[in-house]
């Protein structure tokens, strides 16, 4: 057995009763936590390898409930257009990925995340399949390698969506067994698949009802794009024919419940948030990416008063640009209150839960991950508190979430492994990967035909 | 004469043209630029010291408008309370300052300034004054040690406010000059003085009249809050006893003006923008201390279209919890998109043009710094690039705005002094500062009588 005890941090267990331990002691015992507390807790003698926690808040890894790491090569392009012109200039990109461009980019997105605290994140895949690249089992492999604990949710599009996406609903419940078969489950758990539409009119009722069938037979997520701006909504209209709203839909064909991840939700009625609430369904919030787009953003509150679980994601490093979800926690809280002309209307705490155990909960993985409890997996991070910018921090979680930033974060550890010490990853070659990386950035890109943007606009030429 | 050659580098002048040199030389010559442009401008044999930029961008220090280090031990405290509440909170905090927790403060908040990329910043000045304690000498002597380029915009507060702050006209006038006399132009020019009232309802209508009159007289500038939020507007009615506006108050009293910065414009008329542009005045956006008081924020857009001259700045650190003038730039992008759901709103490189020559022209700066041009003064930093959030970087302008952290900067010079390198401050110890900051702060905590706030609001009780 491996014993590691990390001690002299600030521990943040983000458990149930919200302890803190000012100087507390974490045992890690092969892939689980042993002990979390005061160190009066443990026998003196123990013999274990120790980790100095001095200065730093050791807390649980983080959550990213949802991003698209197959698009981290568009990261900066098309930043300031509407979302027709960026997919116009992404959708290339993408289709120019071979199996080597493909496996890179995942795997910088799994070392992108790692590297600012989140030790868990959902791969919403959506990607050109082909007999030489199958998108799924190089996102599995990248988490695999890099020691992520991840989700594959595999986006499904029947109708309406790019050709090299399309396929049948008979063909999208063979690959999904398929990968079931071969991955979930696998790495000692720390894989998972999970799976649902990409957007609610690449399919249609039918469709809805037999995902839903699918995901209760195996036992897995579905996890979905949810009225992420008003258009969403009329273009659902259309499609569907008849007045239905993105959540009433759901609700009608059973995609709705305690296994439902709901992402970007922001433009729900009352009676959806209702809805929402009463089947147990959790929202998935990526606060700076609806700023991004410009598209309004959520009033968090009326989530927060219907006592829904809320996780938060960063969404995909082509859309926002960054994959911090310490940045997604402060842009939580300011849009909460923003939204509500209120600044009580989240604090630092539940920004923080949000990162961690309710993220956890909406992916079905709280009993493993998400807080740092006895029994629980060893995920966990350790935050470099001796910084200017973040002394001091009487307030510690207000620190966390309104000072901290990704950078901040100095080791991670997945299932009692070390993958990142002193910011140096451990499985991984940074500096082969990053230079391997842009080569084949730099190389999709000319493929693709696509010119890199110059953007003069209005607003750069005027004066002054 | 010192020369450093900076070489290798992608380097963002800022000039007027936009011009972007991918490997790029920096010639500086004591304390100036002699040289910005592609290598083949440079003799082969040039003598000088070597700095290798490889896969670093190399752009002109940030410059941050408005800030007040005064109040950094506040950080963290009260950051989901009314305005009013957390003055409670704060302003017994800064009456328990003496004159070294002063001092410690403001240098701390100077090293958060720089190892964030800011190398000018304005610190606006209220704070208890007394015969042992003078808080813009204090700050006037943090950035002559620290090396960094700043103003002390001294604020003036003769009614209504907390008693430790009040002076009268004559005093204000008194101090004012001496202050003048004692620290305008020192340090070979990089310190200056401006002055204005700390709120619009803490003097009347003669005392602002006075206040233009001096500001001319001394040749320096006037710095003030305006119109911040909707309260903002109904208090000065109030205090005024008439129908006036925040602006046309301003107008009427003679203090717009190329020379003025007006600070947090988040609630103005139409007529009041037009004001502005026609007066040259600058206005000043800190966007995440907007969304931080949950009181709504500006559209930019109407100050685009109008021609005015930006800044950008964190405001202090005890309201949005860091200096860091990236995440200045993100969130002005985020919310001038949001505010014209707009995805166009505001671009790349008018954020950093805010964060760099506007800001410097908004002070009265731009012929010393804010760009890198030949014969400036050599104030510049460097980013890394060679980082998994960083790759690719097509556009690198979108890189730094939206991907890039304080974090990022590697060096950071001013007036051709290396301040930074690798990180590391050459002029300060900074473990042995954080650590007496630290401690006097918790001094300050213990003698203010303020207790560590719980931060157990309904939205953190709740379930989940």
């Amino acid at each position: 057995m491996t014993r590691t005890l990390i001690e002299n941090g600030v521990v943040l267990t983000m458990n149930p009763a919200g302890d803190i331990h000012e100087r507390g002691c974490v045992l890690v015992e092969d892939s689980r936590l042993a002990y979390v507390g005061p160190r009066e807790g443990l026998p003196r003698d123990l013999e274990a390898r120790r980790h100095d926690a001095a200065g730093h808040a050791v807390m649980p890894g983080l959550v990213n409930c949802h991003t698209h790491l197959c698009m981290i090569f568009g990261r900066t392009l098309a930043t300031n257009t509407d979302l027709l012109s960026w997919l116009d200039l992404q959708m290339p990109l993408m289709r120019a990925l071979d199996a080597e461009a493909m496996l890179a980019a995942q795997t910088l997105g799994c070392i992108e995340n790692l590297k600012n605290g989140s030790t868990t994140l959902v791969e919403n895949l959506f990607a050109p399949r082909s007999d030489s690249l199958s998108p799924e089992d190089s996102a599995f492999a990248a988490m695999e390698s890099t020691g992520m604990r991840g989700i594959v949710a595999r986006a499904f599009e029947a109708v309406r969506f790019d050709p090299a996406f399309v396929e049948t609903p008979a063909q999208q419940a063979q690959r999904v067994r398929s990968l079931h078969a071969r991955w979930h489950g696998r790495a000692q758990g720390r894989l998972g698949l999970s799976f649902g539409p990409l957007l609610p009119w690449t399919l249609d009722e039918s469709m809805l009802r037999a995902s839903r069938a699918l995901a209760t037979e195996l036992g897995i997520s579905l996890h979905m794009h949810v009225a992420e701006s008003r258009e969403f909504n009329r273009i659902i209209e259309r499609h569907y024919g008849r007045p239905v709203r993105n959540v009433e839909l759901l609700h009608e064909t059973g995609c709705l419940g305690p296994d439902v991840q709901a992402v970007g939700v922001s433009d729900l009625s009352p009676d959806e948030i209702a809805l929402l609430a009463e089947t147990g369904t959790s929202v998935v919030l990526d606060p700076q990416t609806r700023l991004f787009w410009g598209t309004g953003f959520p009033a968090l509150t009326p989530f927060l008063e219907a006592g829904i679980n809320c996780g938060l994601a960063t969404n995909g490093p082509a859309a926002n640009c960054g994959q911090d979800l310490f940045e997604s926690m402060k842009y939580a809280c300011a849009t909460a209150k923003t939204a509500a002309g209120d600044p009580h209307a989240l604090d630092a705490r539940r920004a923080l839960r949000m990162a961690t155990i309710e993220g956890a909960r909406a992916l079905g993985l709280d009993r493993r991950t998400g807080s740092l409890e006895t029994g629980k997996q060893a995920d966990l991070i350790t935050v470099d508190l001796r910084q200017p910018h973040l002394v001091p921090a009487f307030d510690l979680e207000a620190a966390l979430v309104f000072s901290a930033r990704g950078s901040d974060v100095r080791d991670a550890m997945v299932d009692g492994e070390w993958l990142m010490r002193d910011r140096r990853l451990t499985r991984v070659d940074e500096t082969a990967l990053l230079d391997r990386a842009g080569e084949l950035a730099g190389r999709a890109l000319a493929k693709a035909g696509v010119r890199r943007p110059q953007h003069r606009t209005l607003t750069s030429q005027g004066t002054p």
